[in-house]
């Protein structure tokens, strides 16, 4: 069993919206396959990865570094002894090889895709959905999956010429759909303004809906703390990246100040700076969320890693929620007990968004019954994959 | 005035010698030119820059995101309203627009590139050498600088087949050359094997001379205060990254075990990374040394707005000693009166080592008197250099 060959292409999801921090004119993604000298019914097997919005595209690393480094290992290095399979952990040696520690940011994209699309594979090859394969595999995993996953529906994001009438449609859209908690962006606008905004969607949501709101980081610590005093009068789910992911210290206030749930970590890109935001960054496990985003972060291989360096700081699987949007972070949160992910629906497509005939329901989903991640089962994918596939994109 | 082309070109700086961490069989790095449409003495106006060895060159980022978006800035944007001129900081932020906080990686190395350039570009916009110019300009400058820079020769890598006598060939060959501290690596062989290595080189020092050693964040906790236990009876310079760059409780462990001096920083490829380890990594501003680099973290614009943090925390300039061994942090040194700058005598070249006419002397470099950086003062980075010009490269 062997590689016969990696490609990957970049595929635009640009959107006129933004967060405060940035715009989404021109994000794009990678898609990366896997290919195989396997053969299952005929087709030959692949693994298909991609990386989650916010962070780019990463042909560069990929092309320079990562694909090459796989492409020159030893076949046989990369064959699990247990398994007889192409073997994730062994992959994601292999890409890391002669890289220097710290400098977080880009490469763990590019690992991340890298990543996925191993699981993917090698779900495949055991022919089990990926969320029962790492189940019973992953250090973190619970033996038998979830049957259903929390997800709650982001949107509210900051649109040229699109006022408060817009935005309660937008955010009641995802009510019909089945979500129970909806999430807003702020921090792009004044404090003023921001408060109208949630008070709308406040008075609009009805009994046992809830809404979180998302600073991306934009703040500094006293505008921060600002927001803080005004939102710990709201029932709100949880307040969002009030600070930079790294500024420790500025969210250890923000927690002084907010006695509610707090929530951070999709801009966290290693286990070292997760573990540092719970060693320094004061948030409490009885009800804070940590973001971190496998398809972000070097894949599944490290996240793994990450949920037991996290577990040995005391705190639950059960409070981390990945940022993300898609089926990787879904089927881990399934395998893992997470406690729930994060879903964009209708943004972010085709990434976004789970399998064709999963729906929400009372604000949980359910995860397809098919090999592999379950990308297969979403229709609006095929068309790229199958353009990885035969090399034609 | 206005930016005509920024080209780039990927150039190997393979060798045979690893470090604790990694083989540098594959590295490379990349250099870049920001050509202008002006004119001097009949030569078009250009900057160049290039990142410090370690990290790999920058293609991906630079094509992908960094270029674009300094070609698609409204020209006048780029001028300094005081200058006149293209802006180092107008740059800087056209660089990073649409760029989400944290993950500071590989972006941090394309946008040091483009920064060192840029640099470069003003300070031969403006006719002075580039350390005069930061010395007047940046918010840590001198006003006047350093005439000379301390200088230390970072070498001893493990290389295959290579014993002790030819270590203490390689490190007095250094000496020779004027340097009077030196560098060994360590944590690529056992304990014992690392004692007698340094023991040797120990042994060997002239008076005046002194030894640092350097195990490239390859230890945990444990091994590393292993170390330091047996390092403390020895007389070292310092004793540098012995734990993962993040791993900022365990760098606190280090420093309770070792009264000496600690030196760390060259994998924090950020302000808010420096930041968290003068916070949290228990270093002490009397004594210990930090090694950030601006060309592998955004730049010196970035690091002009380090050097503040680092103020603000309690910690002089003087205990900073960038890694990276190239002119351009050569420069910052002089204009900012930092405590040195680390030196590659013979590797790492053409991009490693300072203007041909400048040799150390009793530990200490000075600096050419031509406008910019001082890169044309160097022969041997000048067919490079003229390939970016010419764009047959």
């Amino acid at each position: 069993m062997q590689i016969t060959a990696i490609r990957h292409v970049t595929v635009p999801i640009e959107s006129e919206m933004a967060n405060a921090f940035i715009s989404f004119a021109s994000m794009d993604v990678s898609v990366l396959a896997i290919i195989t000298d396997q053969v299952l019914d005929g087709e030959p097997v692949i693994g298909y990865g991609f990386n989650s919005n916010g962070r780019y595209a990463q042909p560069g690393i990929l092309d320079h570094r990562i694909v090459p480094r796989l492409l020159a290992a030893a076949p046989d290095s990369l064959i699990g002894p247990e398994s007889g399979h192409l073997d994730p952990e062994l992959i994601w040696r292999a890409a890391m090889i002669n890289e220097k520690p710290g400098g977080h940011g880009d490469r763990a994209v590019a690992v991340g895709i890298l990543d996925m699309a191993a699981w993917d594979l090698a779900a495949k090859l055991a022919g089990r959905p990926l969320h029962h394969q790492l189940a019973e595999r992953a250090a973190a995993g619970l033996g038998t999956p979830l049957e259903r996953v929390w997800v709650y529906a982001a949107g509210g994001y900051y649109y040229p010429d699109r006022g408060i009438p817009a935005l309660l449609d937008e955010l009641s859209g995802y009510l019909d759909l089945g979500y129970r908690t909806v999430k807003l962006k702020i921090g792009g606008a004044t404090l003023a303004d921001d408060l109208r905004r949630i008070e709308a969607v406040l008075a609009m949501l009805p009994a046992g809906a809830d809404l979180a709101v998302d600073a991306n980081g934009r703040f500094d610590a006293a505008t921060a703390i600002d927001y803080a005093v005004a939102l710990r009068e709201l029932p709100l789910r949880w307040y969002e990246e009030p600070v930079d992911p790294l500024d420790f210290r500025a969210l250890a206030e923000v927690a002084e100040a907010y006695p509610g749930p707090l929530a951070t970590g999709e801009n966290l890109l290693s286990r070292q700076e997760a573990v540092n935001l719970v060693r320094y960054g004061g948030l409490r496990p009885d009800r804070d969320v940590l973001q971190m985003d496998s398809a972000l972060s070097y894949g599944f291989t490290e996240y793994d890693r990450t949920l037991a360096a996290l577990a040995d700081h005391g705190w639950s699987k059960e409070r981390c929620v990945p940022h993300g949007g898609h089926q990787f972070n879904l089927a881990i949160a399934a395998a893992c007990g997470l406690g729930g992910a994060e879903s964009y629906p209708g943004i972010f497509e085709p990434f976004g968004g789970f399998a064709d005939g999963d729906q929400v329901v009372d604000g949980y989903v359910t995860l397809p019954d098919v090999p592999g991640i379950g990308l297969e089962a979403k229709a609006s994918l095929a068309p790229i994959l199958a353009g990885l596939r035969d090399g034609t994109r």
